[in-house]
């Protein structure tokens, strides 16, 4: 389930709005539609928006100002810290007269291991015929390959387990449906697609074994930044007494963070939930929406961070240090 | 905000299927056009479909065999105890000579009253000002005037109090944001909708002072079976301590049913999940959804459940008795 491919020379991204009706492959050969594409989602996912800004970093210097240029796509999702990240390091690259194609390739090599590892230390936690609950998405097409909050299911699934994994469709955008679903089906995992306020529901009936999430941000104290919908999610989680997993790359901790207070939650259009994806507006044109895209989770909530770096548990403030930094 | 009209020979209903987007006003002319309008849920919500039942049977009992016709209307929603209730009460006063259009127009200003006092009991508990949580559609639409979930709301509203209203979308059907967010911007009430997976951070942002949700069945030891998605409303509520609370009329609780554990819950067709209202599937053909209609609220998660007949709160085992019995 790849969502990038760059052949040398020209960039390729799977346009990610169009799934999963639509499998289109649409090339980025300027710097303005590299920023549209992490702006409109086409391309989406911490990691898979680094690795994407890297290679975009690399093509699009080349005669332009890489200060400049590392400025605006920075601004495309400024919630995004693996953007910024991996931008800098096309930066340094450039500074230290390294090759940034082959700074792009080493991002992009470095996610898939992460990945791996990532889902190694998840499946370690699971068990064959485990019921699991996803929200949002952060599978293949959010990272590299295997994923983060997927990667102990596709990962699994390769060495055999048997999961039952019940997808949030993910309101108002529906990465749950379009591209978990989608991702699992085509992973030969047994899927089933539920609305978000059924996750509840699936857990009071014992449905639940564990829940699986990505994260955008980890602050130093262990709060998460989230798709919206994830704390509450955690919530119901331990109100049922079920383990709720946050699986993310270690550079997703930002230790200049030092709570979720700290985290700005980007306001999206109203539009996104009274029109888009639906045939007529579901509300009348005079309706306010209220349309935050995240929402972080309280650390005390979390059953454990599972990062590159190994499997994190409370206290998070000391733990996160010790073992990330 | 009137679902239904009757000017002593005709009887017209809006088509709640088409709201938000068209009002149409449809003459009920025939028993079989006014068997579609329950089954096909132009006319919806239990106290509604009683009194729209209510006048069929009296108009169409001209000339008809009376027991057939409830029979045949009784059949086109077999869950609604209220259309039942209604149908006979028609037969009733058939047998016992009684105008019969007089017995329908009782039964629609008993909803009016009994939804007012609901209304009055609920208002009670509210503060001028408030931030308000609804979940799904307990409105005039569903009843007469008033309603019961939202009764509190217009009613306040008719004396003078503000209200910050937030409503979940409430998949999959959307009757948060196609009925009550109408219903609400028509009463002239400042309304925003939500995704359902929202409600949890407006808690988080203390802009949530109560939540009000109408009830489907409420069991003898205060379980309530709602629209899918009230429980999980209810568990954050609760972790958020926030008061949550469940309106209906009396008749709602069923005493014959022990717990929720004896409630039933309708499973509907996954397609209404991954196709309806939307321009394309959001998911794979081959996809499984899974999609209860209803889930039931834990007592201990309920600060109180309002009735035309009180505020009752725990321990409901006892006080539902005491009160309603």
């Amino acid at each position: 389930m790849e969502n990038l491919r760059f052949d040398g020379k020209d960039l390729f991204i799977i346009d990610q709005t169009l799934l999963p009706n639509d499998e289109k492959w649409v090339k980025i050969d300027t710097c303005e539609s590299a920023y549209n594409a992490i702006k409109t989602l086409m391309v989406r996912g911490a990691p898979a928006i680094g690795i994407f800004a890297g290679y975009c970093m690399a093509i699009f210097s080349n005669g332009n100002d890489i200060y400049k240029l590392k400025k605006f796509l920075d601004s495309s999702r400024p919630t995004a810290v693996n953007l910024a990240l991996a931008t800098q390091r096309i930066v340094d690259a450039y500074e230290n007269q390294k090759s940034l194609i082959d700074e792009a390739i080493a991002i992009h090599n470095e996610d898939i291991e992460m990945c791996r590892k990532i889902s190694e230390y998840g499946l370690s936690l699971l068990n064959d015929g485990d019921g699991i609950l996803t929200h949002c998405n952060a599978g293949e097409l959010a990272t590299s390959r295997y994923g983060t909050g997927l990667g102990p299911l596709i990962l699994g699934k390769e060495k055999g387990y048997t999961f039952h994994v019940y997808c949030d469709e993910t309101r108002p955008l529906l990465q749950g449906a379009r591209l978990t679903s989608y991702e699992l089906e085509k992973a030969g995992i047994d899927t089933t697609l539920i609305c978000d306020n059924m996750a509840g529901y699936m857990m009071q009936q014992g449905k639940i074994n564990a829940v699986l999430v990505g994260c955008d941000r980890v602050a130093a104290n262990g709060d998460v930044a989230n798709k919206i919908g994830t704390s509450s999610v955690a919530v119901l989680a331990d109100y049922y007494n079920i383990p709720f997993y946050v699986l993310g790359p270690h550079s997703t901790v930002d230790f200049n963070c030092k709570s979720g207070n700290d985290i700005v939650i980007e306001m999206r259009d109203g539009d996104e939930i009274k029109k888009k994806y639906f045939e007529k507006p579901t509300a009348l044109e005079c309706t306010k929406c209220l349309n935050p895209a995240f929402d972080v989770t309280d650390n005390k909530l979390i059953t454990a961070i599972i990062t590159d770096k190994g499997i994190i548990k409370q206290p998070y403030s000391k733990t996160l240090k010790e073992i990330l930094k």
